[in-house]
């Protein structure tokens, strides 16, 4: 069935239908004009918004329905775990063709569903509307105690640059799911997965904010150079990554010496990887990490530290050769 | 100068610049993953989120940008107010074609804090995204003590249906839009500012829920058909309207007499009017009346009863003849 035969009202209905996980915090779902939502008991609210667009943020001749879903919830997700909090509520904007499927659109709540559960966020509401191209905008209420809530601007000299999991994978799944790239199976769905249905770092930065005092911290969704920059910029000071020291997976490297990459580039300037960038003071980074790994499994790994702003952004090869990076030549730009 | 030319970064700093305004509320706003508010010291949050798409929601040919700016922020605010709330943060998502001057946003912005500004909702945050058509899609979140929360489904048999203002007059509007209709220029400016600036009725919303117990509530952007299907389904009631108590200012009708229409069909069907329709019981209809137009100037009308559910949808003409009504053939279907 055409989306078109089922309506908008059909369709919210639909949707309401699957919503059916009970749960204290929301007093009003899907089927008035606002959600109702009941306050955190303490701290504060977080909210924040994405939007992914047919043709520039997914393509579907290599993204499921339920993929599209999946990322687009976690790109969200992504940015409550940046400032150390915990999702609530979310709404969907769905802009949907006339012509897609019921089935599809079903999809898209499957992918969506799955990891609002996994990581306890309700869908609470939203809106759809016709729309020549395929988009989805999701907005998510969260909430962090006060004393929990970490800024970009919150980086201090001397800090040390820390990065949860590993970076260039989904830059490493974009190009295996784009070119005939010849690697064995394992290797592809590891650095596909990554690019197709991403999981954000929710409860490392719950773990990583009750353990340690995170001076700073930002998601990497345009890719480390451009993601540090903005929180440099944001805390006024300079910065210093140890090229060696950026962790790259074994998958994303053979993917990078297989279309004749530098993986490291992929790190660099890929983005989408929805890991978590912070700076924790020297003396509580082994705290942190240990915390981390114990309780979540993840790895946090330091790649470089915290300079005046002076210094500007640096970039230290094996050699212990320094360069300014480039960032304006990569990264995902949106115009 | 074009968007593509100043970028995302260089638009978001440029928003950023203008959001000047203090607010205890928000400890942080646009320039990081999320944004950052106190919650309400007692009562519930509510959140809803609506999008506006070039040629289905509004037309660039006769819509100035400030003018698109107000409209898609007018409706956000509308369904707070059909719960009884206040606003307090608004997300902006802007999908921007390469193409679109810099000016021109600039222009939405100004229409979108304009009417935040009236009614005490501040820009707290938002994402640009390239896209092929102008799109914007709001999320706000607001706050109602709980005891003053109005849903959609309190409804109750006996009670009196009201609506605020008059109905009718953004559909008058569209047609002197899109037509050329030979009226003079008070009247025409009268239909035209109800489509293309629309006034969500917040102060009337508050003044209802603080002096009356409102039972049930819904913003009237569908049309009264639709809206009234909508409350009478969620509240399991039937409802009767007389046709002849339905407000319709004369400028309404000046304009359906020079296209011959019929102005009621312009309030059935016509949407996006953004008054209020609720229900309130017999004993304190005075009393609401009177309290909202003494504190906001604003009209409020007695148009028909709830019924029992088995009666239907009842529209009452002046000789007393009952028509159920033809719901399916009128008001806006978005698919």
């Amino acid at each position: 069935m055409k989306i078109k035969e089922l309506g908008e009202q059909g369709l919210v209905e639909r949707i309401r239908r699957r919503l059916t996980a009970k749960d204290d915090r929301i007093l009003v779902g899907i089927g008035d004009d606002c959600a109702a939502i009941k306050p955190p008991p303490k701290g504060l609210l977080i909210m924040t918004t994405d939007s992914f667009v047919a043709g520039v943020h997914f393509d579907t001749s290599y993204f499921t329905y339920r993929q599209i879903g999946i990322k687009a919830l976690a790109a969200s997700l992504s940015d409550i775990a940046s400032m150390g909090g915990a999702p609530t509520g979310g709404l969907l904007s769905l802009f949907l063709p006339s012509e897609i499927r019921v089935e599809d659109v079903d999809e898209i709540i499957t992918g969506i569903l799955e990891v609002g559960n996994r990581f306890h966020m309700r869908l609470v509401g939203g809106n759809t509307v016709r729309s020549p191209i395929l988009i989805l905008s999701m907005t998510i209420l969260g909430e962090v105690e006060k004393s929990k809530l970490t800024l970009r601007s919150g980086a201090k000299v001397g800090d040390l640059l820390c990065v949860t999991g590993d970076l260039g994978r989904s830059q490493a799944g974009l190009i295996a799911l784009r070119k005939d790239v010849q690697l064995n199976t394992p290797t592809l769905e590891a650095v596909t997965r990554s690019h197709l249905e991403p999981v954000p770092r929710i409860p490392e930065a719950r773990v990583l904010v009750e353990s340690v005092r995170v001076h700073s911290m930002i998601d990497l969704s345009d890719g480390l150079s451009i993601d540090l920059v903005h929180l440099s910029r944001e805390s006024g000071v300079g910065a210093k990554i140890e090229r060696e020291k950026i962790p790259i997976a074994d998958e994303t490297r053979a993917v990078a010496n297989a279309v004749e990459k530098d993986p490291l580039d992929f790190a660099l300037y890929g983005g989408e990887d929805f890991e978590l960038l912070l700076t924790l003071s020297k003396v509580e980074v082994e705290k942190g990490r240990r915390a981390m790994e114990e309780e979540t499994g993840t790895r946090l790994t330091v790649i470089g530290e915290i300079l005046p702003k002076k210094e500007g952004i640096q970039l230290v090869d094996r050699q212990g050769e320094i360069r300014l990076m480039r960032i304006e030549s990569g990264g995902f730009r949106h115009f």
